[in-house]
């Protein structure tokens, strides 16, 4: 790999990066999912004591911008639990722009097409920096054609609880949207017209930053029980009409998909794992939202049922599908980090051996071991993968972003098989290709490729192949795969793109894997 | 106030300070109870991060202490919740010793008479220091004989998360006594042939230390579950045949006094809250495991059954006699920062309201909030208490070292009305003095003392003080106490001390209130 261009670096995916992003920085260029390992120092957090006897409830959220003492530049967070129901991030911005500020980082853990308020806020230059997981809908679309003043950081779950722990990511004021809360600062998830579940995103916030402020719809006498997070680190509390819209909390697919081809490469999946040799007593798994995602679940129960396997435990954001499994007895604890539909915030109610876990202990490549790194089986999605099982999940082949890494980098990296599933084929466009449009999840950390037409398997794992092939699986080369997905494409895999751009793709441990330019 | 001597100051409570102390430094004068309030940092915290795949486990306390460097001058924590039950600081030190190590601090959060073989280890000077916040038993009469190289630092619950996490108090290696753990670092106290309970103390250590080790004589699958301490505060866990002796975890008074004596100032005492204005729906309350103490539980049940009251929570280290109020509806919710009896550490393990708390949560008195600050009634001990209610509960009379403030200082500070009870005179000592032996709690956060020959009320508080005369308490001024207790002493109240000071008495906030001079 040959340098020849001083103001462009590569990362060990190959892709091209530039050495220094205006607004951004300096560029680390991504060199290996373990390469930086060893000796970390979280940062100093400044804070203010409470004083005994003094209030921390405020009128308002205009006057909790005035107590943070909220300036122009400033960084603030807010936490996605309340995913597309969220009202929080659109109050906190709205007040904000009232109080005439500008130039303002919003760190939201993701964001989704209920925050299109927000791109008033961009054009305004009151918003002018975005740091996130995941971003999807009008602002995510706006930042891809350029909206945003300066390039957006896209991280990964873990990612973003480091930078937040390392200092990397500064947060002046943290917004918590408490479903419940009392006037001290006690907050949890569960109880309330907006109950959510699990705070873990927000968790590692509250830690660091140098104000936190509470904001809730459900104010209770003190204490609020039971507590995910602690009045020891909530300096103020607001209380609001509503916080959010709980049934926006269930956004995404909550159903198994019924689709033949996708149950197809369900079942196959299921079959992956099953002949890995980990489906044993004390499996792990995680898995998302998605209707194939569902379907491998399904399939696993099935076969843990059959075999009566009793597995140790779930993580991530945590399904009904999940919660099931746990009541059917199939695992012994869930570690959940957010709630993804109201099954799993009724069972995290309910259930004392399903457990918050904050994003840092989720998936955080730098503290004493995360809870990905117990993962054996890992099911993940793709809107592309390529040759050097490389995925992208952060844009569309046309280059508009639409989701970032959430969990799925840290994941891949901590399980002992990651396994992607994907169609052939997705809107006309080829989901497995040359190379990825974006790479947002390095192919080190891939195992397994599962398509309706066939099983390719990351030639670094021969041991993996070999069990897979002895149990008659179709395993083929992944270019057999990019072949087949190509002859059955028809649109064409870019639009035109910009010189400038508009998000710089971090991996977990902040070096980049990729950057993000202009759609046209 | 005037400072003759360039080498001396004197603090609020007018006790005569040095203005620096040998092998402790220079000494920040106590001024006021809240002076020290505002911004505070805390301090950065250096760790190594996990590889993925990599084992925590390691064979031995020798291997623990080889895998996290431990040299010379280190300093190491403890927690105490195995009370006088507890092995694992022995087995620890006597380890270190074996490695040939000297000049090691020991920072336990308290120390007891189980801790009597660690006296070798300070002649040997393998311990040179000790950093807590209580100690009773042979350790603390050698080190108040000046068996120990350096001065003890005496702390406060609260002052010790505090000095923890602000860095005043840096730990190398942090011990965690874990009753449960899995390979990877999850701990509980609620299983277990050692459990517990509540972990509250260790809870600051394992975010703070630079290496964490548990070791556990219960070593379960993953996940271990409930979880007091996650895995991404753990190092290494060794396992061992037993880290301490359940019997011992009730090792204080268990049962309300029976003595006429006492159950008349315990009754007393709740006659005072009833009057104060306190004792109404949402009332909270905290009390030690004495036998007063007890007994005061006892009354207060009592008037809040006939009178209908629910009160909010009760905190502190939690006993049987607070779990049966909570059982009988009369709080809402528990704090635990630890269990004083098997019959609490039942009640963590199985109540969902009855929560852990970790010791800043409890007590620091610079984060956000700490429960005290929520406490409507406190009922405290006294060793001696003078004409300024300032409270020694930290040595004798005869100025030998036999206990500390523990939560003493800090309850008082955040209580609403902070009660001491004691009898005029014990051991033929007056226990109502013109100026304590030693200064651990300062008489402008005590409200009331309240003895079998009247209660006294602190002028501070006119207010408190007509509504107990209105209630027909027998209210007097404290010197006559001063003078009842004076006329009751048979003994000489000092013993003749050297110059050189064995333990530095320090606030919560990190002044210093006293020393303790050698007994000769």
């Amino acid at each position: 790999m040959r340098d020849e261009n001083p103001l462009e670096t590569r990362n060990a995916g190959l892709r091209t990066l530039p050495r220094r992003v205006t607004d951004y920085g300096d560029v680390r260029a991504f060199t290996g999912a373990f390469d930086n390992l060893g000796e970390f120092e979280n940062a100093a957090v400044r804070m203010r004591s409470a004083v005994p006897g003094e209030s921390k409830m405020l009128p308002s959220i205009r006057a909790a911008i005035q107590a943070c003492a909220l300036k122009d530049g400033a960084v603030i967070s807010f936490h996605h639990h309340l995913r597309n129901g969220d009202h929080v991030l659109e109050m906190v911005i709205a007040e904000i722009a009232r109080a005439g500020l500008k130039n303002i980082t919003i760190a939201p853990s993701s964001l989704f097409p209920v925050h299109a308020p927000l791109l008033q806020y961009l054009d305004s230059e009151v918003v002018t920096g975005i740091h996130t997981a995941y971003m999807v809908g009008p602002v995510a679309d706006a930042v891809s054609r350029g909206a945003l003043k300066k390039p957006a950081t896209m991280c990964t779950h873990g990612g973003r609880a480091r930078a937040i722990q390392s200092g990397d990511l500064r947060i002046d004021v943290a917004f918590v949207g408490a479903p419940t809360a009392d006037a001290y600062g006690n907050i949890n998830g569960v109880d309330g017209a907006s109950a959510c579940g699990s705070l873990g995103y927000a968790a590692v916030d509250v830690e660091c930053a140098r104000w936190v402020v509470a904001i809730t719809d459900n104010l209770v006498r003190y204490p609020a029980c039971p507590i995910d997070i602690t009045q020891d680190h909530v300096d103020f509390i607001v209380a609001v009409d509503s916080i959010g819209d709980p049934r926006g909390i269930a956004s995404g697919t909550t159903r198994p998909t019924t689709d033949p081809v996708g149950l197809q490469i369900a079942r196959t999946a299921a079959d992956v794992i099953s002949l890995s040799g980990l489906l044993i007593d004390g499996f792990s798994f995680q898995t998302g939202a998605g209707g194939i995602s569902l379907a491998v679940a399904a399939a696993v129960k099935d076969v843990m049922q059959r075999r009566n396997i009793r597995g140790s435990f779930a993580s991530g954001g945590i399904t009904g599908a999940i919660v099931d499994m746990f009541h059917a007895g199939l695992f012994r604890a869930l570690f959940d980090v957010q709630c993804f539909d109201l099954s799993a915030v009724d069972s995290y109610r309910r259930d004392a051996a399903h457990l918050g876990m904050s994003a840092s202990l989720y998936a955080n490549p730098h503290n004493r071991g995360a809870v990905v790194n117990q993962l054996d089986a890992m099911i993940l999605g793709a809107a592309e993968i390529d040759l050097d099982f490389n995925v992208n999940v952060t844009t569309g082949t046309d280059g508009i972003i639409m989701g970032g890494s959430g969990g799925h980098a840290d994941a891949a990296a901590g399980a002992k098989l990651a396994i992607v599933t994907t169609r052939l084929n997705a809107g006309g466009y080829p989901k497995v290709v040359d190379h990825v449009t974006t790479l947002t999840t390095p192919g080190e950390t891939i195992d397994v490729l599962v398509t309706e037409a066939g099983v390719a398997v990351n030639p670094r794992r021969g041991e993996l192949r070999h069990r897979l092939v002895a149990g008659g699986l179709q395993v083929v080369p992944i270019e057999h795969l990019r072949n087949m997905a190509g002859h059955g494409a028809s649109r064409p895999h870019q639009k035109s793109r910009e010189e400038r751009i508009v998000a710089v793709v971090e991996y977990r441990d902040g070096t980049v894997t990729d950057v993000v330019r202009a759609v046209a």
